[in-house]
């Protein structure tokens, strides 16, 4: 049996159960979670009041409660509220674009200049940055590319909870900007960075699939 | 630019405020749904009381709200409840440990076995199993690897809000058990899969990393 497989090493942790268990809904409050799922959207524009360190505490700790494999929790968040630093990887997207534009027509790289200049604005509008890493040096770490992504949707949803805007960001601000300005050592591999902060507004919702295009009962 | 850059696409979308906006929690219950993460925990052992379809259309309702790149939500969900095919997974996933043990001496495979067999009997005594898939031929397939863990997060936990325990399996039930006996095409790629029931009962709390050691502020 290979060591890292996923749950087969847990087997013998089975059993040792305290507490009753319903089929009902735990609580009200557990059911009302459910609305919560559909309110989260993703926030590309923010208002400047701070996040508490309260509020921030608590966004972190239900992040790291997401399912981890084989308990690793090989999780680390990293967050920076320096407006420098901010300041710094907003310029750093803004050249780098602008350097992969340099064969296009003026106008189309003027075009998309404003477009970027706007789109980043909003992006790096935020107080508070949570750059979402996994450690290479983990228990189990092909397993990384599983939690990664779990946290860091549980941290989007616990945002939310407390009313606070992020929105889940790879490529829009680039993993090389974020190593560069932020000095991550390459250990650490970038899952996602997101903006922490209330919105400038909540967006209309985003129309979505049917659910039933989604699900298959027995066979697709 | 390119085309499948995550957010970038969604510049010229931004705007078109229409909810209110504050910086407290939305609501007390919001609030309280924080706990609710905490009590999310890996189930591997159910009772076998089924799961009603109104609580399971909820449960991937609230899936297939999260986080998704370009709103291309490349999920399926295939739900499995016939008895025949959840008994040949668990056939299938004891046959191919066996094969895998055949240089073992036979003291250990015995040993191997037991374990195994019960672990099995645990993973397999749910009422409803869900393959959380995603789709190759999505808008931006390279993003699925974010979407697909980010979906089946979210049902671990709604699935906790209605009161039933999941597990996020990958390699305890091999993917290539569940594309065999499924019959799940090779356009899918599979994140995980996850029995749906009511836990034989809750375990203890798993002991957790400190919240300090997984934080880091401004620089790691």
């Amino acid at each position: 049996m290979n060591a890292t497989r996923r749950e087969c090493l847990r087997f013998a942790g089975m059993g040792g159960a305290t507490m009753a268990v319903s089929a009902a809904p735990a609580s009200a409050a557990d059911s009302d979670l459910l609305a919560l799922f559909a309110k989260r959207q993703s926030i590309r524009s923010y208002k400047p009041d701070p996040v508490p360190d309260e509020h921030l505490t608590r966004i972190l700790d239900a992040a790291r409660r997401a399912p981890t494999s084989g308990n690793q929790q090989p999780w680390k968040f990293l967050v920076i509220r320096d407006k420098v630093k901010i300041e710094r990887m907003r310029n750093r997207c803004l050249e780098r674009a602008e350097a992969s534009w340099k064969d296009l027509a003026a106008a189309e790289r003027d075009s998309r200049r404003e477009r970027m200049k706007t789109g980043m604005a909003g992006y790096f509008s935020a107080p508070v940055y949570i750059v979402v890493l996994t450690d290479s040096q983990s228990t189990y770490p092909t397993y990384n590319q599983h939690d990664g992504p779990l946290a860091a949707g549980y941290l989007c949803l616990a945002a939310r909870a407390l009313g606070y805007g992020t929105v889940y960001i790879t490529d829009a601000i680039p993993e090389a900007v974020t190593r560069e300005v932020l000095g991550i050592p390459e250990r650490y591999q970038r899952v996602c960075i997101t903006p922490l902060g209330v919105p400038e507004s909540w967006p209309d919702p985003k129309p979505k699939k049917k659910l039933e295009e989604l699900v298959a009962y027995e066979s697709l």
